[in-house]
């Protein structure tokens, strides 16, 4: 059948296309902030093809269309573009060309093919492989000057102009100004007049501003200009009250409208602007008319080191939501026993007990809630067709978070249900070594995560086992739920870890058809110990929550690492047990006691 | 006091320089061949300066001269350059100019000087990275082809002539066709009709020969050039005799002249040739006028893989080198007691041993026999000057190996010739630990060393304790003691690990002025299991010789950890145990017995 409404866009695309010579269009899943939610302002590439998923590619020529997704996404973009003219393309499967040599083929008979690009909505250094990749595959023209959207597409959702709200200092614990004079000085090492800055968080951060514009990240849209004795917010008046207009002016920060930024930037005579490839789009990278400084933001690294006042916000954070996944885990056990427990209700539930919470915000991330084989789909999210009814046995992974005022939350835990298989038992044990290993790590400080990645795994190692995600990312302090730049993976990611910054502990693994394994805390890193060695550093978790005993098998457990459990059990105990009902501190007394379950 | 040896050479150079208008000349501490020892005819920088360390650059203006070394050498080059008339730059010491520096600031009345450096003794790489710190430092023209040498050191010894032996099939394991043809289809790969082979090592390993050119190094001074149907060692026809001429023939190897290298290369007229700039010395890696292809060498990731006949004579090799350990350990016991021996003695006593062992061809390296407070000098080698009387106490540090026609071994036990204090009890221990931890690691195939490097540092990060060299490097199979391109490191390292390659174990702490402790065992990664998840690899210990288990604190090990040192002695006994006599065979009962001590 037919989807008329995608055929209808393609049409009038495809009519803006022949107007403006472009032989191709093509439609990324970025947008000009280069965020992990896009607004819906930007949700071009859904618009055009209906495929809704988080990651695709959609490329349209005069007669031809194709998206490109991973996975992940087969089944879901198969059903989605059915009737739309477009063909699903199979990313890492062999056989499936990139998009460069479906261009080259697809155009093989046009000579110099044009190929239109919004240069907003792309960072300079993707449009950079882009045009290396097409340059591989035959001779193309890339403009990158023109939103077709904005002309054909014209129910088009707004940018959001959500208030903007001032994050008090209580909870950032350190004031723009300070922060602006750090970035600065950064600016000078780079021998840098100015610094544009357009990652929402980035500017979140650097201003002490929250705002609501993005799904699950308390930031808002808008670009920051720091120069060396001003700095400008780029940002839509009627986000801005009065309150934080005052603010701004207090802290030396003009404000000018969204869309003059890459006016602004050209205006720029002396000096040099610095900018980050990976991050700044396109459009804005290519912009300044002065000298350009091309690096890393520094912002990014200094964010990640959490103040004093951050990581005090951070442990009572999770004490809360320590308490909302208490009172969760005890209504499941009955719910489950009285059956009519979905994915989704408890994932309503779960949402409802944390918003029941102080200082609560929303959601740091979509609730992934997987039961049995679900649980082996890492990014899983149960919709309404795959939603299933919890069964009382086998196991069921939750991986969930909240932000609040004084801090953002990221937990996994693994729950047996009822009974679970030897391999269920034998697989939970050893993510939870691994997770109680990396823990327990002491390490120099500056170590990178890559270097810290093994001693998650080698547990799991031992048994033939691996998981190819992440092992852990930063977290925010009430900003987004993933941060960097250090991360501790398997692939070599450099940036140091140093006191202060929150990394994930999140081991897992996955057994398809059957089940998922992974337990996750965050942690901060903490001093350990200063020796004619270096300065070493240990983990505090942050995360307050009990980790099912009921399918370990203690007799895999070393007694270190039996001890281990019990002292993380014993901070849970003592840290939620104050704010329990009598009722629920006899469970979490049970839930965090190795020796009452027996 | 003058040296007036030395000076009369700087004045033969500046006569050389003022000659050929050059106004600084820098000799470095490299060969044509960019290898780890260098042989006597290259010892340019020492025949300039006198300052005979592994590690230094001389730069000599026509009024000054200085020498860059590091901290191992400040004292001896101090007293070696004394009186010569060269100024000792201390590297890694805050206030230190680089060379680029000292000879902007040397040469600053100079408009365009030109700085002279024999481009056949630096890689392509080196002379980039010196060219891009000069064009930092100033405006310079760097001139690479001259060798003063050549007109000035008038005894200068000549590049070896040493004899080439055919490495045996028996030993090999695969033949010099058989890797030709992997090599080829390598070139293939690249899109390469030539490989430059300039690693003496690398050409040994293709070709199944091996000489005696280099100290420690069984490897003879020669190029390869492999083409696609054809190749030809560049070698003086002195080295070669009748049989080894046949041999080159029946795998369809021409011989040229050593010299003719760079002639030939200029020769190529079509296709292109694959050259690694990391390795290839500047002027060989610039004398191609056809297209060339700068990539790494194939080789050193086909030699690190091992064949089942090289691993089967490693093995062989272990067990002769553990019979000489074994006896050497039983010998030292009583000597010390004795009283009498040095840290030179004992060196000669154990190369004694070895040297009567069959198959025995010499030292892979220089032994470090490092007593107390020298132990924790990492790249100590007793000289007259600082060789000491071991006593009834205490740890010597003992790092030594030799080369077998069917293995190369590399070995360090740390030894308590006495009582041991309570700290070096602990650091032993806890370097045990980490030397356990990494021998039973299981990891996936394909790994590299920088993501298992810290299973072994875990145990030391534990007490605020740290070592900076490398965990782990590869060996040769009667070649080099150090081979690439994988290695177990802090920094990251790449290369992955596979099936059949060695590697060695070695975490060590060094406690300044008291003691050093490492613990090396060579290894070799072979297959472990295969599951859905992948393949997975473990490490078989190569080396067979008892770890002192007189100064570890067995408290201080987990039940796991005792059993895998019980495992490994049970194994060092069941391999010894029938090649000694029964005296050495009750010894050697008592010290792979962790129950019998007590």
């Amino acid at each position: 059948m037919q989807n008329k409404t995608i055929m209808q866009r393609l049409d009038a695309l495809r009519s803006f296309m022949s107007e403006k010579h472009l032989d191709a269009f093509i439609f990324p899943s970025t947008d000009p902030h280069n965020g992990e939610y896009v607004p819906d302002h930007w949700k071009g590439r859904e618009w055009i093809s209906g495929f809704d998923g988080s990651a695709g590619t959609a490329v349209v020529t005069a007669r031809d269309a194709a998206l490109w997704t991973d996975s992940r996404y087969f089944i879901a973009a198969a059903a989605q573009l059915d009737g739309t003219g477009f063909s699903l393309m199979k990313e890492r499967i062999s056989g499936t060309p990139t998009v460069a040599q479906w261009l080259a083929q697809t155009l093989r008979d046009i000579p110099m093919p044009r190929i239109g690009l919004d240069g907003m909505v792309c960072s300079a250094a993707m449009v950079e492989n882009l045009s290396d990749e097409l340059a591989e595959a035959g001779s193309f023209v890339v403009d990158t000057s023109y939103d077709p959207l904005a002309f054909i597409w014209h129910d088009r959702p707004e940018i959001p102009i959500n208030p903007i709200a001032i994050h008090p200092l209580e909870y950032a614990g350190e004031t723009a100004q300070s922060k602006l004079q750090r970035i600065r000085r950064a600016m000078a090492d780079c021998h840098a007049d100015a610094l544009l800055v357009t990652a929402l968080d980035d500017i979140a951060w650097a201003l002490n501003l929250r705002g609501c514009d993005v799904h699950c990240n308390p930031v808002f849209v808008a670009y920051l200009l720091v120069e060396n004795d001003s700095a400008t917010l780029f940002a839509d008046k009627r986000k801005i009250s009065q309150q934080v207009a005052q603010y701004l002016g207090s802290i030396g920060v003009e404000n000018a409208p969204y869309e003059e930024v890459p006016k602004r930037l050209a205006e720029i005579e002396d000096g040099s602007i610095m900018m980050d490839a990976e991050t700044v789009n396109h459009n804005l990278f290519h912009a300044p008319l002065c000298r350009v400084v091309v690096a890393p933001s520094p912002i990014p690294a200094m964010k990640a080191v959490k103040n004093e006042v951050e990581i005090e916000g951070m442990r009572n954070a999770m004490k809360r939501d320590g308490v909302a996944m208490v009172r969760f885990l005890i209504w499941l056990e009955k719910a489950v026993a009285e059956g009519e427990q979905t994915e989704m209700s408890i994932d309503r539930k779960l949402t409802q007990l944390r918003a029941g919470q102080s200082l609560y915000k929303g959601l740091s991330f979509d609730t992934i809630a997987g039961y049995a084989d679900h649980g082996a789909i890492v990014h899983y999210e149960a919709t309404a067709d795959t939603d299933v009814t919890l069964q009382k046995q086998g196991l069921l992974l939750l991986d969930s978070g909240a932000q609040y005022l004084d801090g953002t939350t990221d937990i996994t835990r693994t729950i047996a249900l009822g009974p679970v298989s030897d391999e269920e038992r034998k697989v939970y044990t050893l993510v939870l070594k691994g997770h109680l290993r990396l823990q327990n790590l002491k390490f120099p400080d500056g170590a990178c995560g890559s270097q810290l990645d093994a001693v998650a795994r080698a547990p799991l190692w031992e048994h033939g086992l691996n998981f190819l995600h992440g092992t852990g990312h930063g977290v925010g302090a009430y900003l987004n739920v993933h941060e960097g730049p250090h991360q501790i993976r398997m692939e070599w990611k450099p940036a140091p870890i140093h006191a202060g910054m929150t990394v994930t502990n999140e081991p897992g693994i996955y057994v398809e058809g059957k089940f998922g394994v992974r337990i996750e805390n965050t942690m901060v890193a903490m001093p350990y110990m200063d020796t004619p060695f270096g300065s070493f550093l240990k983990f505090e978790p942050l995360t307050l929550c009990p980790i099912d005993m009921t399918p370990v098998d203690f007799s895999m457990l070393t007694p270190q690492e039996l001890q281990w459990l019990d002292e993380y059990h014993n901070k849970v105990y003592d840290a939620l047990a104050p704010m329990l009902t009598a009722e629920e501190k006899e469970w979490l007394g049970r839930a965090t006691n190795r020796k009452a379950g027996k």
